[in-house]
């Protein structure tokens, strides 16, 4: 664990941190777990609200289901708008209604975070054009061709761009979540998350091998 | 990513390979999906099946409620009895026909692997008595002496007895899935999983700065 070059410490704030997850058909597991994980690590500072298009159970791509406890139309103002990424969202793509959820929702939200190919549904509803983000390293070069908008980042954990976290794939959420609680409460709360979930954080955020290990560099 | 010093490679079958996981009231997200992200990994190799003591919705200490697809009692033969930790673990240290369950499932398992608290589980059950075994780092101590009859190890990030493989708390469950991987195809599959995964996996498993962190060295 070593300090970070630059800690951007926030002044803790103690008011419930109210995180909604978004479920689709499909999601990635670690994608929505990874981030939960720490955020539920907060304990009573942190309240996670699972969302879908309807409540009910959603079947992630990796076959387990887990329940949306409330519609994303009938959600609260959020402090963290989460949005995992999986084989699902190439079907949510073109689900205008769900689309248009995401674009109210993050029109209130404190933060907007996606993992791994959830930023392609930030950015097919327009939500990254002129803003600088990443993505899995897999299908990068693809993502960046469809969205042209947006300033894709190739070698990066996750990239932040004002309220707008976006991470690379599947287990760099994790990294980005704690980059997130940092900035909702201060870098020594994050680092005791990290502890606490046995979690080697990567906190440099530049720190990326899959880019070069997926001929992006 | 660096080479193991001695890898177990065992050569790889085809055949589907069976993980059943487990849940219970209180579950710790991460101890469940980040294995279950790396088995679900493996594509078509892997089946995932969630059980409980009773099929229906079954809710994390988190808050993120997840669905048992089975009863544990109904449950074929598997390749990986899965147990996560968690707060829910202390109820169910006392809940004899669910420790029962485990005792059978865990009779015909070819691998039985915990998590965290997990072991606490198995543990009570008396499946780790006279093996070696690891749990979560920051309850060590209590969980050492309540259960003299294992042999705790304090400083590894999963331990391997035969056919039991226990983690350390949390995130380390991630690392001994890669590590059960390997034994069950081979060393290449779990990195090419942990490369998908964007996954910087500790294929070193006396890795432990946690153990030192909580003053167990």
């Amino acid at each position: 664990m070593t300090a970070p070059a630059a800690p951007p410490i926030v002044s803790a704030s103690q008011a419930p941190i109210t995180v909604g997850a978004v479920l689709f058909d499909g999601f990635e597991l670690l994608d929505m777990f990874g981030p939960l994980e720490m955020f539920g690590m907060l304990e009573g500072r942190a309240r996670i609200l699972m969302l879908a298009q309807a409540p009910g159970p959603v079947r992630s791509h990796q076959g387990p289901a887990c329940v949306a406890d409330a519609a994303l139309a009938g959600a609260p103002a959020l402090d963290v708008l989460l949005v995992p990424g999986g084989m699902g969202t190439r079907r949510e793509l073109s689900n205008a209604p769900f689309l248009a959820e995401l674009v109210r929702q993050a029109g209130t939200a404190r933060f907007v975070a996606s993992v791994c190919t959830g930023s392609i549904l930030l950015a097919s509803a327009g939500l990254l054009d002129g803003r600088s983000a990443t993505s899995n390293k897999r299908v990068f070069r693809m993502v960046a061709s469809r969205w042209p908008a947006v300033h894709w980042v190739a070698e990066a954990r996750w990239v932040e761009d004002g309220r707008f976290f976006t991470s690379s794939g599947v287990s760099a959420g994790m990294d980005m979540a704690l980059g997130l609680i940092a900035r909702l409460t201060d870098w020594d709360t994050s680092l005791e998350v990290a502890n606490r979930a046995e979690y080697e954080w990567h906190q440099d955020k530049g720190w990326d091998p899959f880019a070069r290990l997926n001929g992006l560099l």
